[in-house]
């Protein structure tokens, strides 16, 4: 039977979590998204990809000033919305449809919160100490060594404040998530094979 | 063969951790510390074990300032200790003498700080939904239904201090764990499983 799960997953900048995401969606036989997300707001609103690509995972710290003052409702023209808030918009919209299709792996983005009424959902966090995250960001993103460190603490700093505000939860938080798993000493497949000693057992 | 990890597990107050390491160390045929690290305390130092249990885990927030004062030495008379930093010196001393006889499950004292050098070592973290917790502390520790939550809460925040205060990291930080487990929707046997799914696949 395919598997029914709706699995999103967390992860600190340099832990790799994408890729384990990557590798568990075809472990699991299910869809996998995460730049994927942009490309169906992008088509879904007629805006450039790369428009939001540059805000992708960013909170404005507008969406729920702007809410106040009613400048603008979810039913109508979100041609006023900050771009940021119009892709959280979106992509919670997209978030659901694509839950509705079935199992699936979710990377960031707040999926977790986004569906936290599902039974389905499975909620994952990846975490690893902070050498591994900066030598696989000089390794495999091509950050300069001397900007490596920072680069972790930066996109760190974006992907909470992005969670934290649209959730009103905290980012990383360990009872916000069913498992947080730490891959340091773990390669991509064994930390498929413990996610899905979860998933197996439920 | 005998499992020759080191297991040692946080636990929030109410999630079970306790019940989920004594089933673990059943599983894995190692020995199981909690309580028995104040009877080995007490009987290596001829203190009434009741005079431990009532600190056992919380900080005296005294310790690196008498260290500071150079009032007391490790080496010398522990006589002059507050009971709580002479039992973390004691449990600590304890702790690295059962992690030499081989594998074995530890229940808190912050033993993975203690035993951070030790190349067999496996964190484990364990959290539950406030709900979840407050149930359990009513059910299990015959908690009164009005104090459940407030009981919760402070018995974490004395969890925490110790931990915080004795190895200088962050209780229930996701990093400084291998795994940390949401146990709401799992069984204690399911726990174990999960848990033996990491430890297997090392």
């Amino acid at each position: 039977m395919a598997c029914n799960k709706i699995i999103t997953i967390g992860r600190q900048f340099g832990s790799g979590g994408r890729k384990i995401g990557e590798a568990l969606a075809e472990s699991l036989g299910v869809k996998y998204y995460d730049k994927e997300l942009i490309s169906l707001a992008a088509k879904e609103s007629g805006v450039d990809p790369s428009v939001f690509d540059s805000v992708d995972e960013r909170a404005a710290n507008s969406l729920l000033y702007s809410l106040s003052m009613g400048v603008y409702s979810f039913a109508g023209n979100m041609d006023q919305m900050p771009v940021n808030d119009r892709l959280y918009v979106l992509q919670h919209k997209i978030i659901r449809q694509i839950a509705d299709e079935g199992g699936c792996v979710i990377i960031g983005r707040c999926a977790d919160y986004v569906l936290r009424d599902r039974q389905e959902l499975v909620r994952i966090f990846v975490c690893a100490d902070m050498d591994y995250r900066i030598r696989r960001a000089i390794e495999q993103k091509g950050v300069k060594e001397s900007k490596a460190e920072q680069a972790v603490h930066k996109t760190d700093k974006s992907r909470a404040n992005y969670y934290n505000f649209y959730s009103g939860r905290k980012w990383g938080q360990t009872e916000n998530y069913d498992l947080c798993i730490n891959r340091t000493n773990l390669t991509d497949e064994q930390a498929v094979s413990v996610i899905r000693g979860y998933i197996d057992v439920l």
